[in-house]
């Protein structure tokens, strides 16, 4: 196994390598600057991670693990037209730097670059490859739809929450280890087990986005802090305390709705900490940590692997950013 | 070999017995929308009558008719978006009807849902069909890059607009096609043949467009005539206007873009008649029928198959909208 950081550094050179047409420029010049702005790389680690400790050389599902980030990418740069917003990753969004119809030209073709790259695979895994990747994909619209229905509802439930986030961010990171499982020819309870062990990791991930959104660090997480509660994002600390609040509480968050106010966030701060919603919400990610962990405990995986795998959950609600 | 009319209404019926998942709304709703809004259904109708021509049946190719169409149909709801285009066949287009955020959205999901009903083929088939769609796909999006760069050019050439239809609009009919070639099991140059036959077909098709959009009859073409003129947009027509004009005619030209006066249509087309350019256009659409024809005679077809052929082509230089 590779360390975290050699993943990533190998994702990152696997995309500086990956060549394109030269023209039409306009179409092309966008995927290359959005596929070069970095991120973290979860999705495509976890395609390697995976195919390596199921004994098959990471070269192997590189193509997959490209084509799975291509397709992250792709959702975050029609999300970003969809939400008009202008800053992704610190830099300019493709709409912003070069216009809305190229932002959404581009993404389509991101798409398809995406499938490309995901059907580039023995012709005995084409068909279990692709279904499972047009699934996830089909899913993550869902996803994407159902948050943007939540932008209109003041009664969304917790579990209408983990259900759209299960969709919009968690199969995307179980689709990557099941693909990476089934590259390297596993069983199909292996595959199920590793589908299981991201989607547990990426429940929990979309926690720790929430909780870092209210409660992060701005300098070490990147951006101002705040963001959620200042749009009235219906996030898993919004939902738990309006669940907790009393009367009182409830109409003092119902009074800020649509407000902009420099106190709005340190007031439903506030709120969040008398609710302890905080806390709620570590604990919730603790268990999905747990979940993903006992995912684990059905594979047979060498000791090195499964302490990979138990690290990068476990990261994942220490990060800061 | 079924009559035009019946394969019509074979996949219109295929359409509408497609089941979509019932929630969410905002996301299925504007795609029915999209696939029962009708059109000539030209695409899934090569894809099928090739197939049968060959001697399949064609409910055996009906998923990868229907791909073929949804994916043209997801190019036009985002070419709408792009283009900002209110009406399409005589009904608001999802973006106006909806909202933008639901047009991108429907559309990425529409692509992957093409992709799905693609894939829907024999294992063996399967990387053959999915190459060709993909790389179909490609061109188009290179097409659309072009036609918008175009938008901003006054040098346009007449090879430069040939290879931009030949991407933006041929292309789809090539692949409809040979994909069709492809699951009846018919030999490389067959299907190569039956590709270019559909190429042919395409260009003819798209000059038939551009020379119906200012020559047409407005009660049968279904929508006003001129919209090209006033947008100043680089057809057949208007580069072969450019390349034959003198210095005061193309003086003429030049002094009324970016202008929407009534008399603009009015003035230009004096301009392309005095210079003969729809029937230069007329004479190419001729020759690309010619192609395609061509083509025809290099394949065994029984006499049926190839008088369908022939006459698909032949019409689309007759077709009046």
């Amino acid at each position: 196994m590779k360390s975290v950081k050699d993943y990533i550094e190998y994702i990152n050179a696997s995309f500086d390598a990956m060549s394109y047409p030269e023209q039409p420029r306009g179409l092309y010049d966008p995927i290359k600057y959005t596929m070069q702005c970095g991120g973290k790389r979860l999705r495509p680690m976890l395609v390697l991670a995976v195919a390596e400790a199921l004994g098959m050389k990471p070269e192997h599902a590189v193509r997959q693990a490209m084509g799975i980030e291509m397709f992250h990418n792709f959702t975050l740069l029609h999300d970003d037209v969809m939400d008009r917003a202008d800053m992704r990753r610190g830099n300019p969004t493709v709409h912003v730097r070069w216009n809305e119809a190229t932002a959404i030209l581009s993404g389509d073709a991101m798409l398809t670059m995406a499938s490309q790259l995901m059907g580039n695979c023995p012709h005995d895994k084409l068909h279990e490859v692709m279904s499972m990747f047009n699934k996830t994909a089909m899913e993550i619209y869902e996803g994407q739809q159902y948050d943007m229905d939540f932008e209109t509802r003041n009664d969304v439930t917790e579990s209408e929450y983990m259900y759209m986030i299960r969709l919009k961010t968690s199969v995307l990171l179980g689709c990557a280890c099941a693909v990476g499982a089934v590259l390297a020819d596993a069983s199909a309870p292996v595959v199920k087990a590793f589908y299981d062990y991201g989607l547990s990791l990426g429940l929990a991930f979309q926690l720790q986005d929430d909780l870092l959104d209210t409660y992060g660090d701005p300098r070490v997480f990147g951006k101002k802090t705040g963001g959620d509660i200042l749009n009235d994002k219906k996030t898993f600390l919004l939902i738990t305390a309006l669940d907790r609040a009393d009367v009182r509480q409830r109409a003092e968050i119902e009074s800020l709705y649509g407000k902009r106010s420099d106190d709005k966030v340190s007031r439903i701060k506030a709120i969040y900490d008398s609710l302890n919603v905080g806390e709620v919400c570590r604990e919730r990610i603790a268990a999905y940590i747990v979940d993903a962990v006992a995912c684990l405990d059905t594979i047979e995986l060498s000791e090195e692997a499964r302490a990979f795998f138990v690290n990068l959950a476990e990261s994942s609600s220490d990060r800061k950013s």
